[in-house]
């Protein structure tokens, strides 16, 4: 009987980093994908995720509404409590033989937990990385309740196996976001329009000669200064002036903040380069990604997908602290003249080398395949 | 003012564990302390541990009802969930400078997690001990989650810091359960009459030739086995004859399989010499265990307290593997011929030595001083 | 295509009430039953219910863990919460046509206000009853809420009509569990030995010369008082010296106080007359009622069933006050010797005629063919 | 000791109806205010309720995050489950003589199950109203839960009492709504400019020859028709062209539909005529309401507090259906010309004459006295 795996997809940028992942699982002939959507990505005011992963073919296996309205550290603590509630009584539906938990959000430990408890199994893909704030301290407790171990890099593996996890169940298997930046890497970009294809809002503008790619999440730790902190980001954007696709932050403790700053900016700026996106499916995101001069903000998709890709980017502030990187990256503060200095040296200097620090675009059959073959235990113990 | 520091009480053990601490920081002048009552504490049948605290004088800032009746898997990790979802509400109240989360019981990552989720700087006493099962998960996620690490013995702190906490933030105080241990060692025992003081149920038994205790929790990592365990522990307990006193285990997962046993075994053997206690105040309790010729089950009151006082063990089973010990325990596999030997090997030898490796009986005092001094911050990453 | 009825059972004494109507609907050609258990019917605690559920050879569509231990009024009330949480998911995924909830437990409104919610038509079984107490708040609550009325009663019919509900969905089908007694009247009882078959504990009784039944329930509102009142029942019982089987409360705030009272009790008095039982499937129960000399307590069974079996009753305290009732009851109060006295006057008066006021043994049918045909609505208003 | 009295506001409406209860019950010397802030009340974006409460100088005793998000039926079922579990706990701290729970809104069960199911004597203001629609539903088994009742009008006392409820518990106080509406009645309006103290957004819009002022909710069981219905009313004021304010509504299942059709007109549509607010404090709505033409949508204010100031409304669909009217109310459906006609209507008609149906400004105070003095009980039983 095949393996009965069960992956819990929390938020849009989740999604898109483990698509190739499920694409191979459910492909796998030895194993049973049971695919559960929840937290903000059921919500449509995050880009309606679930409708893209209907989409995409994939069967669910249960919906879990956990967001708790408020936008702030009590419910995003809360969030997580619900979540287990309820992720509990899917497993309990579902008897999955595994569960993947993805990444270092904060739904992600109620995924974890409740493996854990229920004696499941638990891989987790994106262990050992660093980058400061609340998300590390998540990862790593993520870590410490899994079995298995799916990670991106030579030094996250390193990581995971000096916390003292068993080398023999830490694979570097790369980082499943690279197999779809890999997919459109090769694509033709031609006859892509992003605005008529997705609308968004703001005005129209004129990309032929090039434009550049915005995102950036709030910080939980540094809640009080969301708002001032996208603000720089914006008037940098304004000050550059070069067409610009800005997309909107995912939930999050401060998002709040973030949005506030940005619908605030948006009323009192007369912006003519900034078109907003709220979202877009994961390929197409890349596409845009991959064909524009520089991306900036505290996206990981500037670290990661970027590095294989070899876009320029621009990384503001403390959020993607220490994550390794390829050459592509500028770093800058929260300084709006220390963001213009930066794209101007990239738009001055073109594309970097690509780089396969994160994956070289096989990590979802990797996946797939140590999840049909590895020995399947619940016990661990440190190894010191 | 003084620094709130909210001690989370989620069992009768935990309380027993943590009692000098909390005694340290109520009397602590740049401390205040709110104590939050949760879980099987709150609970009649686990104890009444609520009704032993306030006894000790204690205020109590918040009870948090979190146990989900059905002592399976499932229901121990909802349990969890609606704990986080209630110590989110209780902090948003409360607003500890520093919350501080004992041990790695289940319960324990919904502490951590509210903490951690709102900002709150976390303190975690036992961290880093080593001892298989699905307690080991959460201790060390526990760890990953915490700012200050108060733990018990040299290899424990060694521990923390290899797993990439910053050995500024670890703190070898020993554990505040030998602080209860010292207080308990040179007072009279004369007069202390545990049944007339808190009766239990079962044959009268005479004493005054010795006895032994019997405490023995269920394992969750081997749920459907705690049935067939602990009746090993009681024939070999009946085969042995001498007075016992015999304690009832805490709630977790698999709880059930225990007492069911032990109800099944009252109901179908005749045993003269086996007494039952529910609980009794860890002061007590410590009284009798001290005064005993030997402990046996799978306590860590055994491997920890016991090594302090000095008394002879035997430990069953894998719930205390790879702990760390002083000389007073032998260890043996769930089965009845071994408990037999291994007792009867500890009477004939008498007590050991004492030994601190648990701690010198100073832990409360270090961890309150610690608590009111110790720089405040949320911020960590790996040290590597 | 069938239409898909959702019945949530939460608790042992619901599932003899409505198990005549799932056979009904799990038989019927155009119901596709879905069958979620809840509550205290999932915990071995209070008798294994699901056990006996899958026995009797129904699918079990959903489990819904919701009992927060406790047993105060706060677990009550947090247990409806949890309950509804878990309830909403269960409906979103197994999208009943309609919703049928039993009785008036307080979880039942738990079952009400999903459906209610998520404009789900809801059938209430047993409304329109009067017994005072919480429970009849409870009851109201729920005919407020549901789109169509099966009653027992033509007084329960007149008052659910009278609340403001439109007559043309008020349907006096007879309750339930009256199908179930009337399933057992002819059957043969000899070589039924409950004893044997149950086991129990307590001493052996002999009951060749008649016994009697003993069933009293905790009443909420009445919390303080739930430990003196069963002891009146329990000395009274003592007193009369005639074998009795004592049946264990069902969960409910306050069973606490009923439990540890029958505790103290076997272990202060020695009982020679008492053989008690925690649970037994309802149709052996009922089986051990008819051929009963009389039944005493607070249960409805001895209102209900009783009356259409023709076995004496004697209804102590309030929480049957006001419900209908045939010739077979007497009341009386909380007291030792007034209990002592009434079962005493109906030794000698023998067994009572047999009433159909709470239906004819047909209820479960016309309920399943009701649910095949009645127009599904959600709309409703007042009639006044 | 004065008699906590806990009241629980779940929105701002809400608020907006209790208002002058809480300010006579904080200065009754008999009472002590616990005031609960749950629900939307507490999300910035439904108009940051939460501040204009604290500005009112209440103190607030509890914050109950509860809304779930997805805005849809399933979150709605949650949100109350998850409000009860905290709700519970919040009552469980302060400990109230009374709970009070306003009209008819999906939370308000959650208070009335908490407080019945703690035996916590439960006061509803504004029972007995029919109204159509999951709200009915909701309100009269708030009202079976109940055991006090303010009701504004001589029929809604009538219902409550032919639905069961003990006429001595039943109190005609008028609405307290009618008592805010009161208070602006004389006020005079030079110098209150509405854009210039709460911004919106839209066009500025000439108002010196009047305006009209819309306010639409949407209707749950009308799940899928939200959209479509909003986008009629927005067209005929577009249509009538006179300058309008519009409000945005408050959290429900289905506003995403209403939110949603409402930002697609703005970004289709180029209204000069519609000037859009989030929210304002209550008297200042009220103001604004007073002095303008004509109401139109489905908000109760329309048929409330506008039959007391005597403002003409227009009142679209079945939200509204068979709730008590002045003479100031024309309906239609949600079609766009029968709207644009009624208010053609008014506009040539004028004002109405002033009408006290719904109260006569004094409810505040006789709400207060009657929780100061009349007899305090968990019991009741249906009158028949």
């Amino acid at each position: 009987m095949p393996r009965k795996v069960c992956v819990v997809v929390t938020a849009r940028p989740s999604y898109a980093r483990i698509k190739s992942a499920l694409k191979a699982i459910a492909e796998h002939p030895e194993l049973d994908l049971k695919l559960v959507v929840a937290a903000s990505a059921l919500l449509s005011r995050y880009g309606d995720t679930l409708k893209i992963i209907e989409q995409d073919g994939f069967d669910i296996a249960a919906r879990v509404y956990m967001v708790l309205e408020g936008e702030n550290l009590v419910t995003s603590a809360k969030s997580t409590g619900i979540g287990l509630v309820d992720l509990a009584s899917a497993f309990d539906r579902i008897e999955p033989d595994i569960v993947v938990t993805v990444a270092d959000r904060y739904e992600t430990l109620a995924t974890a937990i409740a493996a854990s408890y229920m004696n499941i199994p638990l891989a987790h893909v994106q262990g050992g990385e660093v980058t400061g704030s609340i998300d590390e301290k998540v990862r790593h407790a993520v870590t410490k309740l899994s079995n298995m171990h799916f990670v991106s890099t030579p030094k996250a593996a390193e990581r995971v196996v000096r916390m003292g996890e068993d080398p023999a169940t830490v694979f570097q298997t790369g980082c499943p976001s690279i197999d779809l930046a890999a997919s459109v890497l090769g694509r033709p970009g031609a006859g892509f329009d992003p605005v008529e294809k997705y609308g968004g809002v703001g005005p129209d503008i004129d990309i032929s000669n090039g434009y550049l790619v915005a995102l950036q999440h709030p910080v939980p730790t540094e809640y009080e200064q969301s708002r001032r902190q996208v603000s720089e980001t914006l008037h940098a954007v304004h000050r550059l002036g070069m067409p610009t696709f800005w997309f909107w932050p995912n939930v999050d403790a401060g998002s709040d903040g973030t949005s506030n700053a940005i619908r605030a900016f948006r009323e009192t700026v007369e912006a003519p380069n900034i078109h907003y996106f709220k979202n877009m499916p994961p390929e197409d995101f890349l596409m845009l990604v991959r064909s524009s001069k520089c991306i900036l903000g505290n996206s990981s998709v500037a670290i990661r997908e970027c590095s294989f890709l070899g876009v320029p980017a621009v990384n503001i502030g403390s959020r993607q602290h220490s994550r390794e990187r390829g050459r592509n990256v500028v770093d800058v503060d929260h300084d709006q003249q220390a963001i213009v200095d930066a794209v101007t040296y990239h738009l001055r200097n073109g594309r970097p080398p690509r780089d396969t620090v994160y994956g070289d675009g096989h990590a979802g059959e990797r996946i797939a395949n140590l999840l049909a073959q590895a020995p399947l235990t619940i016990e661990k113990r440190l190894t010191y």
